[in-house]
């Protein structure tokens, strides 16, 4: 088993891009937005009424929320919890100064070096699954890793849940493309965890994505209210590509997100005061020649950093950044807008990093190498995130004083006291000599990276679980399968 | 002619991880380091006896400096001065707010898609400095942008400060690889901008390296002491692969770094006060198993922060990060750890980044490819360093009433009026859909970089320049060659 790194702990300092004048003016704007224009809770006369209830004014599907309501209804929500893993030592805590890290979400396609780009399976699935697992810097297994095109669209979620369930032991998220279906994560969580202990405890985050500009649906409106309803834990999270779905500004997008979180976050606190929620921000720009989402681009770095400062302003968790990128392949366009996010999305204060490895072509493939290639960067915010240590040893000065001028420090004391847990060390990247390197066939990051995986996935033992829960879970699934004729839409 | 961007002046904040006790412990460490242990000026009795005049205790080669004399010294230089160009509106500033970026600096191979990997020419050399020219996020034509081999050591810096001086229009570096050639350098900067200019004007930013540990060698102080004299600027910086030239920890790193460059900058006041410097720091990590230099790693990031603290604490300019990478190809490897290295120079307040693009395979080889993707990732550095602006226009509230819930922005009035300005757009990357992108062969990022270097050759004209100067120019380097001998050492 490889062992994998507790989550991010910072010992560094958030980078802040707005002052206290710029965040108080877009704090203003989000409740005249609130106030004024108001929010669209779909096809939903249940939260309809809630709202009329908590003070909103109702008409027709919009609901306007009078000044400091949605901020004071949010107030309730914990600033931080712990998710609970079925091994207690992958059980992460978010929120505060830490950072956990989990993979791609969404893709209905996958890509690697042999097959190429095609639709995604449940195969593909489970070796990401797997590939999470195995991977040292990943502290979450995430949800929907990619799309089992090859499942029936309503008893995918069962698959999956049940792959994430068995094949790792890191938390993990629940099905929100129904409600029912977040039931039925709810349902199995009891199999996996107990019922009283799912009653007592969060072990699930969820993804519920606002249908951005102001809009709320049913489907993911639906989803929230069972998991907030169960004291489990939603990425409450506007979904913005800048200049479609939300103005093409910095400020003007700080501002929608922060209506849209602050409408979404008081919801869930209407459903049951005290619920774990995230103050989520997917947020990218637009090429405006061809309307492609882009990544990695500067405007999405400030919104970032800005949307940190509020949700830190909020005292909520905060979700963004990710291994964004809009290439084709895992080559050096990936890789650049991907670590652009990925420094970002650390410095941002990001809490909870949804997509963090894997995310290829806008978000429509997860790539096996690219997974594996991100996965191995993670390592690199991790070190980032110790900060520098000040103590006598790593002050240093009896090497300074053993080596003098014109030495060197390769055999002093100092050196081989520290040097194994000095510098962090990737475990894909090519680190040899030319020579050695053409010998080996010269073999670009993408390569290396299928040989890592390979041994990775040979390497993968599957977690011990109880025989018995194992069973209980593969009966539930194999018994909601039989209960329903298998739908593709 | 392609229009370049004006230097960036920075409208965020730096990224500090070092607090104030820590700063404090870092420079009363570094003073301990010249008054107990101290730095040799290496076979130079000149610079001895400049040190002795000063205050400092000589032995041997060993200059040791009590307690607060380099830092006084120090004091003398200009915390921001103009490097001017031939064409006056490239002129730029180095120091504050403002951060200038200047392309690759010293490999002896090339390489290309076309060609592979091979020794760098004069012709290889003409092309970058072409290049550079015509990438819009460069301020600076650089040095030794490759090392043109196929020219005599002796008079290579001839041919390359020609080629800066009538390929480009931008502001150049001088050569330091011999005093004589420094003085050359200056004579040949006085044909282009006429002697009384750069008698009071710098013209010329050069590249001083200290042999780390603790080391000042002849040939780089003698270069430092034919420019300071000329008030030409020099970048005064330690050259270190963390753990063989300085001490396995950022602290102590950033101690050592500390005293090198006081000692340097210090000793460049004694030759002129007022002479302009930079506090430079060239730092890479090691991989421990191999003994390569590793980049874009963690504790690089910390010890260029902590650099650029320390640099403001003496109201230093301060150069550092670049496109730094191990790779030996412009694939994601390359990206990764460039993108490591270019966010967080950014971000440490960096005011002068040799090599920001171009370089591969540790700084051994100069790549066409990706000097453009490189190039082209300078102009997300300049979106970053916009900051957010938060004036009416940018708070979008009029957009915000005019879309509503449930709208789009991409039509209305507010994004009409502000998309072309709004995000960054690269120049190279991929933002097509997947099919179109297929159709087009599925090029990845190189395979594109080639194809922008090629139209950006192709659309190259020379900057207009005086006959009379040009010829004379010409004149002084047939000259020199003739006066001397080949020398290939």
């Amino acid at each position: 088993m490889i062992d994998t790194a507790r989550f991010i702990e910072r010992n560094i300092p958030n980078f802040e891009v707005l002052n206290e004048e710029a965040l108080q003016i877009i704090e203003e704007n989000a409740e005249t937005v609130l106030e004024e224009i108001g929010v669209n809770f779909v096809n939903n006369p249940a939260a309809l009424e809630r709202w009329r209830a908590a003070g909103a004014t109702i008409e027709g599907e919009r609901v306007r929320i009078p000044r400091g309501l949605a901020r004071k209804l949010a107030s309730t929500a914990p600033s931080q919890f712990t998710q609970h893993a079925r091994n207690p030592e992958r059980n992460v805590e978010i929120g505060g100064k830490n950072l956990v890290l989990a993979p791609v979400y969404g893709p209905p396609f996958v890509r690697d070096i042999d097959g190429g780009r095609r639709y995604a399976t449940i195969a593909d699935f489970r070796k990401f699954v797997k590939l999470g697992q195995q991977s040292k810097w990943l502290h979450h297994s995430g949800g929907t890793v990619c799309e089992p095109t090859d499942v029936a669209v309503n008893k995918r979620h069962l698959d999956m849940m049940l792959a994430h369930m068995t094949l790792s032991d890191k938390p993990f998220m629940g099905s929100v493309t129904e409600p029912s279906r977040a039931a039925d994560s709810v349902e199995m969580c009891e199999i996996l965890f107990g019922k009283q202990f799912v009653s007592e405890n969060t072990v699930m985050t969820s993804l519920i994505n606002i249908n951005s500009p102001l809009t709320f649906d049913d489907t993911m409106m639906g989803a929230l209210e069972v998991y907030a309803a169960a004291n489990q834990a939603c990425i409450i999270s506007p979904f913005i590509v800048g200049g479609a779905m939300a103005p093409v500004s910095i400020a003007g997008t700080l501002t929608q997100v922060l209506a849209e979180v602050l409408a979404g976050v008081a919801y869930s606190q209407l459903i049951r005061p005290g619920a774990p929620v995230i103050f989520g921000a997917f947020v990218t720009s637009i090429d405006m020649n061809s309307g492609a989402p882009t990544f990695g681009t500067p405007e999405a770095s400030h919104i970032t950093y800005g949307a940190g400062q509020l949700a830190r302003r909020l005292g909520l968790p905060f979700r963004s950044a990710g291994s964004f990128c809009g290439s084709k392949l895992p080559d050096a366009q990936a890789a650049y807008e991907t670590a652009n996010s990925l420094n970002m999305g650390l410095l941002a204060g990001v809490n909870f990093m949804l997509h963090s490895c894997g995310w290829l072509e806008g978000g429509l493939v997860a790539s096996f190498e690219k997974f594996v290639m991100d996965a191995d960067q993670l390592g690199a915010l991790h070190g980032l995130a110790k900060g520098v240590a000040m103590d006598e040893n790593a002050q240093a000065m009896d090497a300074l004083r053993e080596v003098g001028p014109g030495g060197h420090y390769l055999g002093c004391a100092h050196t081989q006291a520290n040097f194994k847990s000095a510098f962090w060390r990737s475990e894909v990247l090519d680190y040899k000599p030319f020579e050695t390197w053409s010998e080996e066939g010269g073999r670009d990051t993408a390569t290396l990276a299928q040989a890592r995986m390979e041994k990775l996935l040979s390497s993968y033992v599957e977690p011990a679980m109880d025989p018995a829960v194992r069973e209980a879970l593969h009966d539930y699934v194999a018994e909601k399968k039989a209960s329903m004729p298998d739908s593709f839409t």
